[in-house]
């Protein structure tokens, strides 16, 4: 199951960075489940990675290896995740990156791990070492649907996103892949992006700028609440296009914009292929004081099971919205003010039920797939916004039968 | 679908406490639907109530009357929570509290009101007076049973617990009936907690005393993590039997401690008939640093979508475990510590999986009706438990179908 049409774009190829695909039948003989991306001499290379307290061997190898040197390959398999596989684990996903390492000529430090796929299980390095020639041979620029669809697990379908925009003449592009069909799904774990520009843009500002995008995307989105032990997003700008720095105001806001534009269309693809989604519920918080009150409302509402049930319902069930409301965790908050929109239909006028509201206006807009909830707090001068989805018997039935 | 059997107790009487039990007809026709239950003169009476900033029209009336006089009659209703009702809601409540009044004689200062069913539609007045009469004929010490039932809304069965001590030398007795099966339902809403006790207590004691109980019984479980509009328990202490004070420090560890066990009792009661309940479980966070910790972590594994839908599946799958431990909002967590159990059985050893583990010992455990999990933090001397349910297929359709 999953929300709306499966399409991935027509990507552009970003000079320089090159992407092979192999089949090590980690978990399944035959999957592409080993993706390799070059970046070339003279990237900047920025990452975000879970803050979930336990993490998993690779993200902890990567953020270590990011901050001793600059990175000239990403190492991605699927099927297993290496993670709650203590020191063990450390050790596996080490070795994989000297084995890749010796293959391409360059130091361990320069290769990133990720891993994403069963938990508690040792990572089959063996398996791995064993098509990283292949990989290396199928290094090329044109390989990006293919390299989304190498790094799936249970996703339905690949993630991908691309934009291009002009900077003082000169034409940049962004491509973006990723996996995921809930915050977290920890036998087969996890959300993982993968965004590169032709861009050159140093290392402060590429930093400063995935983290503002992660907050307009990934960091915006919910499927179970459940955060992963491998989630990572990593941002590569080549360098081979326009340079972009901190003096071209207008030049860094069109590419943060086309940034945001990335990967909020993976966020979305991704909160759209969650696991047992029928729905996709875009829930905009307005007139808050704070953007992390705006934030707290919009989660508490996309994590009530009872919302989104009703969701699942096409049940216009508002009295489940208010009380979400309520409960969150904002001080003083004064629900004589507070107004709700389900799509443009006011169900909430003051805190109570708005007299003009009807069942079966309420009900037009819960039928639909996409669905928009806006809640006005009253009270300040921040807007936010989350995504997320509904909660359905296939959710129960995906995580109920997942090992069995 | 409810977890063990279904049992009530033997009820004690309480001196001075007598339930009348009537049919309104607020949303079907011959079920008992309004209770009335009497304080005699000179009891002390305590409440806690919801912190959903959307507090329903009953609890704010409740809240007001609790503070201006001591009351003499507790007037409950089901089929309709009087919530999401604005000023007329409250126009409402207080209008069943003049009518019960005026019945009884006494101020509507004196009387308690409270609701629960759908919310957002009007309190049928007419209908609740019509049947005062017939509830003050049925007055009598005797009831309690019957007012178990009639306080119910979607509940599969009445929930009761009774308790009886020792006071120097004279019989003290506690009583109690609590209705809900989720912490929030919010059509049918709620949970609404009814205690009562003969022995003389006086009232910053008993609220102290029922503040402690609360948070060790009805603030520690969770079925699906949303808070009602309309959660009220409120606490009778009839006077007629032994005084407890602060003076004899060890009838009051004895009181508060059969305080503690009714109360418990009628939580687990609630869990245990959690929608789409077929596992009752009980997570203890041990060696925390502070109970705000203990409790963040136990409530974020109670809450997890993945662990819930593990444990209807008797899926031993500590993974999921793992992680909402690695997510729960708690500083400076060292995961290399950690140690988890399922039942007797060590799954997480020194935050890894404990290599003496097998799946088949593990799935034992996840087999039984009563699951226990116990997670060790290595962090400090704090222990603190909560209780919750499995997310089922029948959860989904209890709350998806519901309106339908």
């Amino acid at each position: 199951m999953a929300v709306g049409p499966s399409v991935l774009p027509v990507f552009h190829q970003i000079d320089g960075v090159r992407l092979g695909i192999a089949s090590a039948g980690i978990k399944k003989a035959g999957r592409k489940d080993v993706v390799v991306i070059e970046c070339p001499e003279g990237a900047t290379v920025v990452g975000v990675f879970t803050k979930n307290a336990f993490c998993a061997a690779p993200v902890q190898i990567a953020k270590q290896h990011l901050a001793q040197a600059t990175p000239r390959y990403l190492l991605i398999n699927t099927g297993n995740a290496n993670a709650g596989t203590g020191k063990q684990g450390l050790v596996a996903a080490q070795q994989c990156c000297e084995l890749l390492a010796a293959q391409m000529g360059v130091t361990a430090e320069q290769i990133l791990p990720f891993s994403t796929g069963v938990i508690g299980e040792p990572l089959p390095v063996a398996k791995i070492e064993a098509v990283l020639s292949a990989a290396k041979q199928d290094l090329s620029e044109a390989n990006w649907a293919v390299a989304g669809e190498g790094i799936l697990t249970t996703d339905t379908r690949a993630k991908g996103a691309t934009a291009a925009i002009e900077v003082n003449g000169q034409l940049v592009h962004i491509n973006g892949i990723a996996k995921g069909s809930g915050m977290i799904k920890p036998n087969m774990a996890t959300m993982l992006g993968f965004v590169a520009t032709d861009a050159k843009i140093e290392h402060e500002l590429l930093q400063q700028m995935l983290r503002t995008a992660t907050d307009r995307s990934f960091n915006r989105i919910t499927v179970d609440g459940d955060t992963s032990t491998n989630d990572a997003c990593i941002l590569i700008a080549s360098g081979q296009s326009a340079e972009i720095n901190q003096a071209d105001e207008a030049a860094m806001t069109a590419f943060q914009t086309a940034l945001d534009d990335v990967m909020r269309s993976l966020a979305h693809d991704i909160v759209k292929d969650g696991e047992g989604a029928t729905k996709f519920v875009e829930i905009t918080v307005s007139h808050a004081a704070t953007q992390d009150e705006a934030i707290e409302v919009g989660f508490t509402v996309a994590h009530s099971p009872l919302v989104k049930t009703a969701l699942f319902a096409s049940d216009a069930n508002w009295g489940r919205i208010l009380a979400a409301v309520g409960r969150a965790n904002v001080d003083a908050l004064d629900v004589d003010k507070i107004n709700i929109w389900l799509g443009d239909v006011q169900i909430v006028l003051n805190g109570g039920r708005n007299p003009d509201y009807t069942e079966a206006a309420g009900s037009a807009v819960m039928a639909e797939t996409f669905i928009r909830i806006q809640i006005d707090l009253a009270r300040g001068e921040v807007e936010d916004t989350v995504w997320t989805t509904d909660l359905s018997h296939d959710y129960v039935t995906i995580n109920a039968d997942y090992r069995s």
